[in-house]
């Protein structure tokens, strides 16, 4: 039986999604967060970090690098990334434009520059409102706005989301509270019993990101 | 039958491993080059660009976003994706990494601060040495260091990494200069017929990128 072997951080980050896809999947993993001193000195290993950053997951003695890489290949081995080509392509986008707001979250929370800060920060909220409405649209699309983005069970597109959503709530509660049904999505997918029993048990996690 | 139209600027940029993919598999499609007085009157139509951005693709009624998520499905549906979960694993990692180095170079292009822009500078030449190593080790593993880089037929992997490689190569020739198998591969992959034929006939584009 294969072993995966998931090497992150201790934080949620970029990890936390595909620590989602296996708690969805309620498939084994072994969940190894690495601490800054151990980073620190393993970070130039190559056998184990080929390209010097985390997330990597082994498994049968191939490492995969970049997170939605990962997701996405356990989500097609897990049956969460559509049933056909337009739902899978769908999930895809879907995936994609999370990890990209994700991302310009990350880069505001580590710019050091006050003014190119403001500016970013500027920026973000304008942003973030197209992003909130896209998704808002395609959960109208798809059915009575109460059900997941793609179909009707959850699928990693629903995962993206909900990681984005919980990791915005933390630092920009504010764009929640102006997409009632952003919020609903996140309450809905929180109460997900698999994903529901992940945030009972996981981690706390070194920083609340 | 379906109409593939992908709408993006009359630049390489994102665009461009698209445009690679459609050439390889030889599949007509729609060009179509927004023009920047064009674009500025029409990126707030949401019913054309939905998050603002280009690219887009319209397809049956649908209009995919993300350059590598339009990449990914028509390399699957045009077999280029791989044959298998590993290979299609290892393709989609190989090409994502491709678009965070492009992204970088992207980045560094437009960044204005002079301090800033130097420090990045720095940073990116360091960091394309570990990208540059790491394909070159794909590469040599994946037989002769004279083929492809996942099995012995091109994929969206060879035509991400051709891309990557033909735009580093008018802004940072040096880091081909210093990487030849990366330059033997650029060169091997530009007579393949089907990519020779569309550099042939592409349009210039109006920049250099």
């Amino acid at each position: 039986m294969s072993t995966y072997k998931l090497t992150y951080f201790d934080v949620r980050g970029r990890g936390e999604v595909i620590r989602l896809v296996f708690a969805q999947a309620q498939v084994e993993y072994e969940d190894v967060r690495i601490l800054p001193a151990e980073w620190d000195s393993s970070k130039t290993d190559r056998s184990r970090f080929p390209m010097g950053c985390c997330p990597v997951m082994d498994l049968d003695g191939m490492t995969m690098m970049q997170s939605m890489v990962i997701a996405r290949h356990l989500a097609r081995k897990f049956g969460l990334a559509g049933n056909d080509e337009k739902e899978m392509t769908m999930i895809d986008m879907m995936s994609d434009l999370c990890t990209d707001m994700l991302n310009e979250m990350f880069e505001l929370i580590f710019e050091k520059d006050a003014k190119r800060k403001e500016d970013m920060t500027t920026a973000f909220a304008k942003k973030s409102e197209t992003y909130m409405s896209v998704f808002t649209g395609w959960l109208e699309k798809n059915g009575d706005d109460k059900g997941f983005l793609v179909g009707n069970t959850v699928t990693l597109a629903d995962l993206a989301l909900f990681n984005l959503l919980e990791q915005l709530s933390t630092k920009h509660a504010d764009i929640l509270t102006k997409n009632p049904p952003m919020q609903a999505f996140l309450d809905r997918v929180k109460v997900e019993p698999n994903v529901a029993a992940w945030l009972e048990k996981r981690p706390k996690g070194e920083m609340d990101i």
